[in-house]
């Protein structure tokens, strides 16, 4: 079932092979008949004198642009083609699927439709071969991760996505009718990825959905998305979590650049660094200095916290400063984490948690948590969280939670700071937002 | 972070060591306290006598069960001691968090609590060493699959498990409000596999949740899954699937064996087979025939397919024949099968599908499928689907689709025939069912 690659057909000069793939291009003369065949191993162009065998060249002349087709014939160099200097002389040629033509989009080239409609026709979209290395790479990035984990003892766990009470907060929740009752759709595995170390799994970790009822249009916002998570018992801080991410994406980071680099150079014009240890931490209160002295004030909403142009701010000034891309954002003010974030015994006003910025773009978000059941009570009741929907949380609790913590993050958002994307939609499979239900 | 292993402990006599983990029981004596420490790795007993260390007594005496512990002492030989012949002589000990007494449910011992308790307490029950080795197999299970997967050049995929119509019918159907509209929660990710074919995308797999709203409670029922799912282009038919499909099992359980099979044997009593190449093919028409020789007929309402009984009885027919835990069962009839499977040019009633039994329970379902738009339709037509809500779906098959199959499964069904479970709840990390919606 395996196909030769196109990259070697210098190897089969004079054989007879068979190649699978769509027709790119067709251009039918008067005596020559051209196809450029691609697939994912490269593009051929595949020729036909047409006197030679007329019944072949009336098959040729009902192609269509993208059609799947099976071809076979004889491998010639040809030092007058582009691709590779060589070519096949076609001697048979099967239609698996006859393109209807025109195309409703058109996938290639320099003047791409626009977004909408290409996302109307995803499957056309995904034709391009940058888009197919978007889905290598982010596989590449998944089994690098999950390569990491299990050589550290992490185990895979999938939690529910459909719940009885809201995980976090009761905004952009999508409700459902569940029999008799109402049930959520998860927001973030959080709650059942802690439970994972009231139950002695000690080290979990899960790439899975997660749903948002956000109504905004934005770049950045979906409604559905792909959430990477990790939790683990028996860490002193938070300072044991950033060690293990700083260690962890850099191994992914290696593996992306290993199997994919050149092929990122040549279709996104990016290089792909992997970064040194340790990454640069620096305290909220640090980061606040190093941008009033470049004339930067956080909006006053955002007390506490850095907008998106602050976090873009930082990144530049840590690599002017430290020469790194990457830089840990520690110990965030209450007032701006969720309730079971630790906090510090000796200030009580700042969170045991840290979020990490790539290229001055926000990655991933972590925290020890609160593993106290009583502390984590009076802190949820103190940010206005009713405990009585999360009371099987409080549980998890009582009878011998370790102390643990962890991190998570959108893949897409991995992704689209790798590899330079500006928009969500282009970065996810099929993206889904408040008007996007199809295909 | 990474604490010595319990197994080891043989290393370290003479050594003072930090240990964390589990109160599994506690004896307070006159003289002497007896701490059973439990952890991943293994129970470990740590003792002190009392009048050597009255103030840590006093906190030892206020331990209760399950309490989660970080213990420091000297690593003692002691023949008299069980666990290894080793214990620790306590010198130091921190609650990290205390467990509330009574204990909810008795997550040990050999009288445990009903389902429905246990469920109650899933963090308790998964306490269980044999529940941890239940999720470290799932681990070696996906990371096998994922591995083969990878070395042949697949693509992991993410669908989205939101969608704006029914992917295969009506029925069992979640439904939600979206927005301004309404949406569904994806049964299979059947139609999106599919397209990544029509994206070019040529060799898929996804591991993620799915979602019935199955309103039965039987033992191998649930209202979401984790559903395993492989797709591939350009096969010559079904045979391809299945040449694939037991060359990627065997690999796997290999795998689970190698990491595992030992501590299976121990705590679940059976052993894991890898099993030989090829695996038995028989086609429906056969395994009615064998079936009839031994005194089965099928019930009339599964009509050229077979019941849960028929297959446990082909299953031992195949063993006892052929000495194989598998068997393919190939060319189902039209009438057993969904629309989208392909159909013999030469027997239209005959689908090029086939189910894979192990130790006679069906584990997986595989088809070619018709990936020609016009035949697609009309088999959709004549099987009642109304065209309207899947446009999307047949959109994908008009501008070069090539052939294409794949097959899917549950993984929780994998574990119960791997392991021996015959409940579905207990082999999910959390079950969700018609009146089970928490924790």
């Amino acid at each position: 079932m395996r196909y030769i690659s196109i990259h070697r057909l210098n190897d089969y000069v004079g054989q007879i092979i068979t190649l699978n793939g769509w027709v790119h291009t067709l251009r039918d003369q008067k005596q020559m008949q051209f196809i450029i065949l691609r697939n994912p191993t490269g593009m051929v162009q595949a020729s036909l004198e047409k006197q030679r065998n007329p019944a072949l060249a009336e098959v040729v002349s009902t192609l269509t642009r993208e059609s799947a087709v099976r071809l076979t014939g004889h491998v010639a160099q040809n030092p007058d083609v582009r691709l590779g200097g060589v070519e096949i002389q076609l001697a048979e040629l099967h239609i698996e699927n006859r393109a209807k033509s025109p195309l409703p989009i058109e996938p290639f080239g320099k003047d791409l439709p626009g977004l909408e409609p290409r996302l109307d026709w995803r499957h056309l979209d995904l034709r391009r071969p940058e888009n197919r290395l978007l889905f290598q790479v982010q596989t590449t990035v998944e089994s690098a991760m999950r390569d990491f984990w299990q050589r550290e003892g992490f185990i895979e766990i999938h939690t529910p996505k459909i719940m009885g009470s809201a995980s976090e907060s009761g905004a952009e929740l999508f409700e459902l009718p569940y029999f008799e009752t109402i049930a959520y759709l998860a927001q973030s595995p959080q709650f059942y990825k802690q439970m994972a170390m009231a139950a002695g799994l000690e080290r979990v970790f899960e790439i899975g959905p997660v749903f948002r009822a956000n109504p905004s249009f934005t770049s950045r916002h979906d409604t559905e998305f792909t959430s990477v998570d990790v939790e683990f018992s028996w860490i002193e801080s938070h300072v044991d979590l950033m060690d293990f991410e700083e260690q962890w994406l850099r191994h992914t980071i290696f593996a992306v650049r290993q199997a994919h680099g050149e092929a990122i150079a040549e279709h996104f014009g990016s290089e792909v660094t992997v970064p040194d240890l340790p990454f640069p931490r620096i305290t909220m209160e640090e980061a606040l200095v190093r941008l009033r002295e470049r004339g930067y004030t956080p909006p006053p909403q955002k007390q506490g916290d850095l907008c998106p142009h602050g976090e873009r701010l930082l990144g530049e000034n840590i690599l002017d400063d430290l020469g790194h891309e990457f830089v840990f954002l520690v110990d965030y003010p209450v007032s701006v984490r969720p309730f079971y974030h630790m906090r510090y015994p000796d200030n009580p006003t700042v969170t045991k948690s840290f979020d990490l910025l790539w290229k001055g773009l926000e990655l991933t978000t972590g925290a020890q948590r609160e593993h106290r059941p009583d502390v984590l009570a009076v802190q949820a009741k103190e940010k206005g969280v009713r405990l009585k929907p999360i009371q099987y949380y409080l549980d998890f609790f009582k009878y011998g939670c370790p102390p643990h913590g962890g991190f998570g993050f959108g893949l897409t958002r991995m992704l689209m700071i790798l590899l330079g994307f500006k928009n969500v939609r282009e970065v996810t499979y099929l993206y889904r937002g408040p008007r996007r239900l199809y295909p």
